[in-house]
């Protein structure tokens, strides 16, 4: 299986860079084929404009939505979305692995969707034909700063999922993307060192079972 | 009334800006007093990391929200952040205005929030007494790619205020933000320019009302 892992975080120590190892080399091991977009590491510019496009349909004004349309028929994105373009469709598994700010991805990661997931190209029709990322599935890896019980059913939050729809509804399936069951690893900042372990041996099984999903 | 206005649209004639530059002469023109943060054209950097903080708890583990917390204790935060939570802090009305992109906010005003309502700031508590922005109003003032029909109950989206729960509730009200019905201007890019009109008559007058809120 060719897994993408698109991956948000600000430190290189923390524990979702411990569990973004871990998924790379439990994957690998288990003979996957693995390309990875550190987001931060690569410092991934999230601010669609203008450069988005090497060529522009009209340069006299800016829509976003049209310039991205031109430059999916004629292939002319700029290479940094071009490149990420080009894994989403290598990709057979596509895993957004972030911390949960805001009810939502980071920024840096949202930019990520703005910009390679163009009009053309996630969706939207070229000549009559549907553009989208059918035969592909995702996960939401995500980490969170309130505790499990403020996420269940009566908690003061209530469900994570509910939160996450504008992601897994709104921009993955809207995509003809089959999102899978997120892994959600609650307070890693405030949970004991074994607690931490046994949430990254967990996440070791759960890779290893992806193939069977 | 004192009016901010977090503003996001990369093109400078578009319909966003149209929007933006009346709701600064009317709400001027009623007495009004308003402060604007143009993200694009600030070139606001929607990334949140090491560099929000003019002096860190810990230097060698980034924990946001540990450091978040310490910048709102001892007045730290770097000068770009503060500037705007200054803004935040005289703001009796916010309207975040914004074209809805993947059923949210674009990631450079994500950012401005990741950033900007930091722990000890936006929320939390400090030597046992609650941190929020009480006594606040906020209104999202919204473009869409698409339809009125598609937003509608039965349409193919449903209703855009459960996609923007993540902002309206997640970010705003979890703040002790109260929140305003949204103005939605559905599809500006493909209607007739009678119709743009008509819209922008509407947000005059809905302006207008706004003290009446």
């Amino acid at each position: 299986m060719k897994v993408f892992i698109v991956y948000a975080h600000p430190e290189q120590n923390s524990f979702n860079a411990a569990m973004k190892n871990l998924a790379v080399e439990t994957l690998t091991g288990a003979g996957h084929q693995v390309q990875i977009s550190d987001l931060y590491t690569m410092k991934f510019n999230p601010i669609a404009d203008y450069y988005d496009f090497m060529e522009r349909k009209n340069s006299e004004f800016l829509s976003l939505s049209a310039e991205q349309m031109n430059s999916s028929i004629h292939k002319r994105f700029a290479e940094e979305i071009q490149q990420e373009q080009d894994k989403v469709l290598w990709a057979d598994l596509i895993l957004f692995q972030f911390p949960v700010w805001w009810f939502s991805m980071p920024a840096i990661m949202k930019g990520w969707v703005d910009r390679v997931f163009a009009y053309g190209f996630a969706y939207g029709h070229i000549d009559g034909v549907p553009q989208n990322l059918s035969g592909r599935k995702a996960i939401c890896i995500m980490t969170t700063g309130a505790s499990e019980e403020s996420y269940s059913l009566k908690g003061q939050k209530g469900p994570i999922r509910d939160w996450i729809k504008h992601i897994e509804v709104g921009m993955l399936e809207y995509s003809h993307i089959k999102v899978l069951n997120p892994f959600v690893v609650y307070q890693p900042e405030y949970i004991s060192n074994e607690q931490r372990i046994s949430y990254l041996d967990r996440y070791k099984n759960y890779l290893l079972d992806l193939e069977a999903m």
